[in-house]
């Protein structure tokens, strides 16, 4: 678990981001793992303005900060890092895959900015000299370009990437009572019916017994096959 | 590492898309992460055909193959896994998070059907009824539902997610020649500046030694600092 004020640490930056559906979608990415500060530096206007003013814009970008610069958007940070798919150029940073990166961000006191670039160009040799290093998600090499909304929700899936758990369905299962039930109808549903006769019963009962508790019912499931294996078993004769 | 014939044993399944955009993102973030089988249930028809004549549509919407029913599209597989928000309902089958459900996925050997709901109403009970259980995507309570093509990148990225890797800068490191260069010539300068006297120069020495150390300069920033310093000392006069 990373401590909770990461979500407050992280300031992401969008940079001169042109298309107001990616701005809205990195919003969106943000409040379903819960990060709070959007920044952007010179967003195309209006792309900025229909984004904020669409139908059901998050909170998140109306609060928006807007800044002229990567300079001053990322001033208050002692941590600033940029995205790149870093596939063709030789890095003048240090390249740190998403994974590790995301550990690096978590072990960060201080405020963090988390720069993505714009979906045309991405991020500049200026833009990249305010960095302590760059990020990198591990992608294919024949595609490595991401588009922005995916990269954003990406990133912060890893940052908050939580330890493994399974909940298991709520449903009961079976009691041991009504899976010998089942087995000794089962099993005598078989005898009636000749598919063995009676010197290979405690042969057969095991193997049914195995394959009853492999099947691994629930109760309303062990229920439902015990009324239907007594109707068959009535019908069958020898 | 996951065996790579995990990219070719995973069908994303799209059921009843209705935005070409987010049909067309999902396309991307398999090609991001190097899946190859895409396959749609019951598209909404104008959706589809207008998401594989888009511009720049990738190969893998070209080839998706179009299934009327669930069952249709899932018959050759033999994990089925659906994709769920699961927070406001009781499931009837057990729900995985992601990371885990990564695991679980890449140690079964045939084919796996990956669901992912529409987006406005997302997956029903009878699509839920073909699944072997469900895999939950980690966020926030206050926003748990994600928008299509950004789940569906954040789960084929947990999937193929790496080994930790950093890439150190491809810089050459300063020689301790050039430090040791730097830190006599920084100390003579402190020296004739009148910064410290000539009793106090070892101990000055040392630390100067240690900052020269610290700053972790790569060969060219040595050169560059070298001929800084040199500079500015030869004017320095006690």
């Amino acid at each position: 678990m990373q401590p909770s004020s990461l979500l407050s640490r992280v300031r992401v930056v969008l940079v001169r981001p042109r298309n107001p559906l990616n701005i809205g979608a990195a919003a969106r990415a943000m409040s379903n793992f819960g990060f709070e500060q959007l920044r952007t530096v010179a967003p195309f206007d209006i792309a900025f303005r229909e984004a904020r003013s669409a139908v059901g814009a998050l909170e998140i970008l109306k609060k928006a900060a807007e800044y002229a610069s990567v300079a001053e958007a990322i001033a208050d940070c002692s941590l600033v890092v940029a995205t790149t798919a870093a596939t063709h150029r030789k890095p003048q940073q240090p390249v740190v895959d998403l994974p590790h990166a995301a550990n690096l961000i978590a072990k960060q006191g201080g405020p963090v900015a988390l720069l993505f670039g714009s979906e045309k160009r991405g991020l500049t040799n200026q833009d990249f000299g305010y960095c302590h290093w760059l990020l990198r998600i591990p992608t294919a090499e024949a595609q490595p370009s991401m588009n922005l909304g995916q990269a954003v929700a990406v990133c912060l899936y890893e940052m908050t990437r939580k330890e493994l758990t399974i909940i298991e369905a709520t449903q009961e299962k079976a009691t041991a009572r009504n899976l010998d039930l089942l087995t000794t109808i089962l099993s005598d549903a078989l005898l009636r019916s000749g598919y063995m006769n009676s010197d290979a019963l405690p042969s057969t009962e095991e193997k049914v017994r195995g394959l009853v508790r492999r099947l691994n019912l629930s109760a309303d499931d062990a229920q439902l096959l015990l009324g239907m294996v007594r109707k068959v078993a009535r019908k069958a004769q020898p």
